[in-house]
């Protein structure tokens, strides 16, 4: 008899209907092209009201405790690194700045390789093994590489990288040591990068763990994960709103799939509101939907000139505008874009308020919820959660250009006591 | 009636015998001017062995959850920034390469700012809020600086944090953020420039929190929670052997303070002996363990001349040989240099093989480890663990310089083809 903990579920293409087994080794709908959409068979789903929690293995390690809700069923092909399992601070002083009533960030920079996308990861390199790839591969302006590259790793298999030539520093060096292939693209564009990764992908065989939903459905199940963790450290009571930043619009998509699943299963009455911020200098999936743009529309329509140093959700195409407009339509949220200077001011209140060193598409949280009380959008008094995404040692440059030069003091003490006297 | 769950503790002072109540202010004996020792009157302790767990307050945050065992006594001081709780992972590869019979890592670079002295500055800052501190101050080569800088930032204290000239850039900016004072001083020995801390801290009224037991007796008590954590990890089994790399000498007192308070307790029976592992080319500590020195010459006789990538263990002076070199001697533990060649292969193999980026200074453990299995001391078959102590994402330029260049790629389907091909 199978563990009733071990999940089931199947692939199904919500455009045409075909359904596939979890075996499938389909990335797409061989039917019509279209994007696969993971159905779970919930053994607690048949009596939602009776579900004493989040459906768990707690003696599995990091995230896959929560097993029983991810698309892998292989535990011996599970890698972790101990991904998960974040905090969520209280922002007191941040969050009184903003005027909200409660401010709480969950702190993802703390994953294994310093950013949320090592949940995802971790799924995506437990489902390669399960089907038995040896090379997986991925289009990254540093985060996903570095987390496909570091899982890869501990998992033994090799990684095909493609960077733009943007990458910082801190990424592109630490995508380097974990021994993976790196291919530094000379262009600027997540987009065109990815039809090269497609296209070297389908000549040469390799397995592709990218965290678009489009070309991957398993990979982002791991963001689910936050929510879970979010409901447990709440209590079960969420926030009125969760704020996202945005790339390619995947992770909203799966965040409020996971606040469904949450209801479905009796464990919450209300879900947040979504809002997904972008940077001014890449808002494609902002102007989708404050322009009501159709899921087409904002699946092909590239924003022309990448402009911001929030290189990290500079995705020129809303790669998963399938799931992501409905989350903000279905969650009653929004979105909003918000200059760099902005952004880069929350990175710095970030630290010196609530110490908390976060790179620059984490602080767009904050600077669109800034922009979404000034709107009015989020009222005053409001609870709300932002997602820190990833870790400002990972672009050490950008900060440092808002910074001043720290000058080199003679080792006296006359000069220590001018030095500090001055400030 | 008192909390029997709060600590109660209280000052002594080992040469000499005087002892004072927690209220203290003074940060060294008055009497002879020698170092505090911190005696916990545990509540347990009258009957250890009906111990059923670690003595823990489980909705603390952070590490506070061990607050029974931590010299703060004010729940109203905490400032936790979800500190601890860091994952201990099985590194199959490395360990089968280095021929032990298991090898786990206890990930410190999942730390908050990126490294253990996380959890040693949580506790200094409390004890400075306790003690009403406006200011603290520090010695760093960059982890110290960054960690003190985060826990005041959040406390809204102010942070003095002297840095030798050699401080890396990832660091020197992460301290930036936070809104610290850096003073960056033009000399590169960690024992010059703590006289001149001291002297200023002295004349400004300045709160040390360095993690050195000879100055502060409360900031180094954080460092017990790794055991602790350790230890419920391993369900009460700890490994034979724990190594650790050294810098002045005070983690690996507080480490074996830790291994018997659990014995103390009854909740384990057999203690791990410990290994400290230094560069070679700054070894005071091995020097004093190998040669047999007096606490007394191992706490006076700086290193001549600093030559090593591990910057954040580059202490040209055994701080705290009063605690450390017991440590090694009781424990039945060892010392052991390693050359920076070393170091850097093993945190090559720790990236490549096992998926975990740390900075030189994490990565001398293994080279020690390999040493220490080489020589003999460590048998094969041996468990083993090993601390991490900080994160690669610290110190990129350093990794940088053992990795080759990535070229740019033209973006065009036979540049790629060629390039991926070529591999």
């Amino acid at each position: 008899m199978p563990d009733p903990r071990m999940p089931d579920f199947r692939l199904r293409c919500p455009p045409c209907g075909r359904s596939e087994s979890a075996d499938s080794r389909s990335s797409r709908c061989p039917e019509c092209d279209g994007s696969w959409l993971i159905e779970y068979l919930f053994p607690a789903a048949e009596s939602p009201a009776r579900a004493p929690g989040i459906p768990q293995i707690p003696r599995l390690p990091g995230l896959f405790r929560y097993l029983p809700m991810l698309p892998v069923r292989d535990v011996a092909a599970i890698v972790s690194l101990g991904e998960g399992g974040t905090p969520l601070l209280r922002a007191a002083r941040l969050g009184a700045r903003l005027g909200v009533g409660s401010l709480t960030l969950k702190d993802e920079a703390r994953n294994p390789t310093g950013s949320f996308k090592d949940r995802m990861l971790a799924v995506g390199i437990a489902r390669a093994r399960e089907l038995s790839h040896h090379t997986v591969a991925v289009q990254s302006s540093g985060n996903v590489g570095a987390s496909a590259a570091a899982y890869a790793a501990a998992a033994g298999l090799s990684a095909k990288i493609f960077v733009p030539r943007t990458v910082p520093q801190g990424k592109l060096v630490q995508i380097a040591m974990y021994g993976a292939d790196l291919v530094r693209v000379d262009h600027p564009s997540p987009a065109f990068i990815f039809e090269l990764l497609l296209w070297a992908s389908q000549e040469l065989g390799w397995y592709i763990v990218s965290t678009t939903a489009r070309y991957n459905p398993f990979v982002l199940e791991g963001a689910k994960t936050i929510v879970y963790e979010l409901a447990e450290q709440t209590s079960f009571v969420l926030p009125d709103w969760l704020i996202a930043p945005v790339g390619g619009g995947g992770n909203l998509g799966l965040l409020w799939r996971a606040l469904l699943e949450l209801r479905a299963l009796g464990l919450v009455q209300r879900l947040p509101r979504l809002a997904g911020v972008q940077a001014a200098g890449c808002a494609p999936f902002v102007a989708a939907v404050r322009e009501g743009r159709s899921v087409q529309q904002a699946g092909t329509q590239a924003w022309p000139q990448i402009d911001t140093v929030a290189g990290a959700i500079a995705d020129d195409l809303v790669f998963d505008a399938h799931v992501a407009l409905p989350a903000i339509r279905d969650s009653g949220g929004t979105a909003v874009a918000v200059p760099d200077q902005e952004t880069l001011e929350m990175q710095r209140a970030l630290a010196a308020d609530e110490g908390l060193f976060v790179e620059p598409a984490s602080a767009v949280a904050l600077a669109g919820l800034r922009r979404l009380r000034q709107e009015g959008t989020i009222e005053e008094g409001a609870s709300v959660c932002c997602l820190l995404t990833g870790n400002g040692l990972k672009d050490v440059a950008t900060a440092a250009a808002s910074l001043p030069d720290v000058p080199l003091v003679a080792p006296t003490r006359a000069a220590i006591a001018a030095r500090v006297r001055a400030r």
